[in-house]
């Protein structure tokens, strides 16, 4: 057996390098190359002291025009900003979560979408006083999408889901006035207060940031993955491979990239679909072979064990291998230049959703109703497509890692059980894990999340921070991005345990796990949400007391912000490697990265200096025990 | 009796003049003075072309840069902005319905608010199949409401309203998929799209855009105006005056500000109170003046013939007189400004509403159930208040001018039937109005709305354009700022009748109206489109056949984008007389002022030289009687 050894930024670049030089010659684009030419960036945007928000400007902030032309200052214009930032985000996961309920709506015992984890289905209708005894799972199924869309719209009342945080916590939401109503609503109305001559109070601008947020992470995103468990099955280790080396040279490549399960679980039925093989073969293809990009990655990964070719700024390289297929999307942070790129060589990129439209792709509507059908068209795109390839132009770099994902806040609690003496202790709980943290064998665990980002180097600021927490016995649960960076590394492995101190170390060998643990997606940041409000309950401790704390080194994206709001806002104060566009106002800013803490236990701080961003969160977490006087 | 005389702006400026030196002897900042520290605006905001979607960025189109980090192209940023803009006024104006939705289903008997118009309430209840018969009107009011606010999140279908439309226009809401779901899932939805990585195709966006357009527009803004006609009463013509004249040197002068009725109408109620004006009596005032700004005036003005102090741009100036006790706003295009104004003088600056709170204001919070206690409080505030003005600052400028206001669709009806010969024709339609239109004695209607920008010469583009149309037979149905331009200099008095021509005189004559109909406030643009609508199915034309077209030759806020989609989408070709942020993109811009005609019948035109404006819409109208071969 090969010596087990992390792979390197370096090596990782190397091949990427190799990868650009191939697109040169078929006259590709780049990221890499378009950030050469987005450099400089605007001040005023980097600072969020530029406002669009009427015909009357823009206007900018400067020592010569402290005020925008209506008379907004600088901390009104930022806070305005960031609060349709968060907006955007919290609407984009909830709306992946509309959808998911409007599947599980559609989902039959005959049709494309199907229960498959009916326990969990019947647990969540209990906690929503929806009749489960004696009535057809699907007619449960119907009354729970249906009550989970109205969450998105009832007129009166607050997220059901907030009644599974602890009551400290559901206390502060209802004092500072921050429970979220519904979802659609903390959108229209953090819109409306950011319309021209509404709100330019700071603190309200703050508050609406945090409910919007909340509304996101304990409604849309926390339907998304529940709903998502009940229609695919939830999570559970697995094992899988990571890097670009997953692509397959002598199979049809079909890459899903994107966020919504509903598609990419179909892919990956039909590209097992015995006639689809044999379809593949008489091309002369050995086979297919499904990979991953970004969290459809997580997702199908998870329950499927599908390889995980990269993360967000891998998408391009993935077709740069010249062996891509097709790359198959439905919605997210999707590069439109994935439009251009896929026509430099023989790859399909097609676009599924009506949410993601983008020029230069084949677009095939795929909805519950023709989930089958289409997914199967696709799929035979894909391997008519494999005759295409121009092998001169064809590269498959090495890298690979082994993974095991698939821990669900279920799989966890149940990994907890193995090392539970189920005659003395109850099991189902946290408190095993509790019980490290208290004797100190784990220090405590960071909630490591998000995107990539060109302005920190790929990868980099993720894989560096979780091997210096593992070292110093800090478990990590990470999604997104976050989870695929690790997992090209080789942080997922079972084999990094010895990358651990000595305490981590021994608690990955008890449980065989490895020390970072594979939560799902972005919408899967709820799961996190769950096991803080669980260990709390259990430890009898309040979310601000533990010693947890969020993460997101390299985001990029309008959800992030919306997550690091609901994280805060649930009580962990949240380490950001990338600053948000805050910098031109002090108080603003001074709200999100102190002034907060006042009203929910937990704040923002930016720390841009990757290893002082890891020594912070540390010097947190050993805080957070001293005051717990453990 | 004086000769009539139209204000003219030269006058108007002469006035501002004075103030704004007043202004300057107390340290005050103004619009104007901000106006200059903002120029040169930053073009690539101006052109749509800056994107501050993601944290990658900012990014900029130029030359050497075609496309951000991600890969969109000029098309799908300006597309991407556009929508984002549209989500704005759409989720603005649809909350401001909301709200209003809230405050009938809390009407009750004895209650702050009441059902002023049960007839309108049963007229609704029978279009959506609620049962009215022998039910207590607040029954009846209360499960209006609640339907009405399913509007914004129903799981499922379209709008209500949108069949009021006729059939062909409905028929092209489906056709093109443009018919809107639920209000705030069509905002969501739009932020959804516009994130990071999904929409980037022009049409889409474009799509989009017209879809949540027409979700404020046949959605939250037409329930914001039929259930306000319920609650406060659907207006009817009555005589107001308007200009800063209104306020009055002897009384406390209170102005309110904003867009929501439900807190001007209490305001206004206690105004009138016995004990109020008794305690303002023992002030030394000689009692209490309310006067409005912005389209909360245009909603008392209409009920209540409460005068109309100025619109927009003027809001500055009612501060600036020194004589205003308090000036009370709830949403919506209130200058932050006003704060730091109003600290100059003596003025109250009163903010009452969570979606616009503004640093140095008394907020004092203001909702259905304290409506009544808090309009007294406030009352009460700007009584005492009168002690504190500073005589010397006190410069009330004389213009002043008659208008009567109240034209809505009811009203107008009303008037039509005034000429009907009720034992010959049928009463209660448009039909005269379409016989004056078809004989060509009235040669075509424009709907002129929306706000004023710095960018336009204060007023002027408004009135201007009314002259010209007036003069050339073309009758005008107005509302918003563009109302209270045609109230100031005059154009609202039934003697501006000799400033038209022939055959829009003798109607006017005929009827005992002005030539400039005030339709109400900038939701109140949902009466327009039960006008245009009616005025089809009366005649047997479809809308985009009709001699009618909107204008907004000042407008300024995500609202008036938000209108001018549903306007175009409803099938009236609109012109702008200021450039939305679409340059940076041939593309886009041409779907916007082209090739969206061929989904919807209509589309924009931007003409920012105001005299080409004008002629541009007469000629339009008469291409479209052409046509109609009339």
């Amino acid at each position: 057996m090969e010596e087990f050894k992390l792979t390197t930024r370096d090596e990782m670049e190397a091949e990427t390098d190799k990868l650009l030089e191939i697109g040169r010659k078929v006259g590709a684009d780049s990221w890499q190359q378009r950030v050469k030419n987005q450099t400089p960036h605007c001040r005023f945007g980097e600072e969020g002291i530029c406002c669009r928000i009427c015909q009357m400007g823009p206007c900018r902030i400067t020592p010569k025009s402290p005020r925008g032309i209506c008379g907004c200052d600088a901390a009104g214009i930022v806070g305005r900003n960031y609060l349709r930032f968060t907006a955007g985000g919290a609407a984009t996961h909830s709306d992946h979560g509309r959808s998911i309920c409007h599947t599980l709506y559609l989902a039959k015992e005959d049709g494309n979408y199907k229960v498959k984890d009916p326990e969990k289905l019947k647990r969540i209708a209990k906690e929503w006083d929806i009749e489960t005894e004696g009535r057809d799972i699907y007619d449960v199924a119907h009354e729970v999408a249906e009550t989970g869309l109205m969450e998105y719209g009832k007129p009166f009342g607050t997220q059901r889901f907030l009644k599974r945080a602890p009551k400290h916590t559901q206390e502060i939401w209802e004092k500072e006035e921050i429970a979220p109503r519904v979802i659609d609503r903390e959108v229209s109305c953090s819109m409306h207060m950011t319309h021209m001559g509404c709100s330019s109070d700071p603190e309200a601008l703050a508050r609406q940031s945090l409910r919007a947020g909340l509304s996101d992470g304990w409604g849309g995103s926390m339907m998304g993955t529940e709903f998502s468990d009940v229609l695919f099955g939830t999570p559970m280790p697995v094992d899988t491979e990571a890097n670009l080396g997953v692509m397959q040279e002598d199979m049809v490549n079909i890459i899903v990239h994107g966020h919504d399960p509903s598609l990419s679980e179909m892919i990956v039925e039909y590209a097992e679909n015995p006639e689809m093989i044999a379809l593949a073969k008489s091309y002369g293809a050995k086979g297919i072979n499904v990979a991953g990009v970004c969290c459809t990655s997580n997702e199908v990964a998870m329950r499927h064990g599908i390889p995980m070719a990269g993360n967000f700024l891998s998408q391009e390289n993935v077709v740069l291998t010249g062996a891509c297929e097709a790359i198959v999307v439905d919605v997210q942070c999707i590069f439109p230049a994935l439009g251009p790129l896929s026509k430099c060589f023989h790859t399909k990129f097609i676009t599924t959703s009506e949410i993601a439209r983008m020029p230069d792709s084949d677009f095939i509507h795929f909805d519950a109703e023709n989930a089958g059908e289409n997914a199967k068209k696709i799929v035979k795109m894909a391997i008519e497509n494999f005759q295409n390839r121009k092998k001169d132009l064809v590269y498959i770099p090495k890298l690979k890692q082994k993974a095991t994902v698939g821990y669900s806040y279920e799989a966890i609690v149940k990994t907890l059980d193995t090392v539970t003496n189920s005659h003395v202790d109850e099991t189902g709980t946290t408190k095993p894990l509790n019980e490290c943290v208290k004797s100190g064998i784990i220090r405590g665990a960071v909630a490591m999340v998000g995107c990539n980002n060109p302005k920190v180097r790929h990868d980099y600021a993720h894989v560096e921070l979780m091997k210096k927490l593992i070292q110093n016995d800090i478990v990590l649960v990470v999604s997104g991005c976050a989870a695929q960076a690790a997992a090209k590394a080789g942080l997922m492995s079972k084999e990094a345990k010895n990358l651990c101190g000595d305490g981590l170390k021994r608690v990955c060998e008890l449980c065989d796990m490895p020390p970072v643990l594979h939560m799902g997606s972005c919408v899967d940041i709820s799961r996190m949400m769950v096991l803080v409000a669980n260990l709390a309950k259990d430890s009898g401790w309040n979310i601000d007391e533990l010693p947890v704390v969020g993460c997101a080194p390299e985001w990029m994206s309008e959800k992030a912000i919306s997550i690091g709001n609901y994280v805060v806002a649930t009580g962990l104060t949240t380490f950001l490697g990338v600053y948000p566009q805050t910098k031109g106002s002090e108080v603003f800013d001074g709200l999100l990265q102190g002034g907060i803490k006042d009203w929910v236990g937990a704040c923002f701080h930016v720390v841009e200096d990757i290893d002082k961003l890891g020594d912070a969160m540390i010097e947190e977490i050993e805080r957070k025990r001293e005051h717990l006087h453990i």
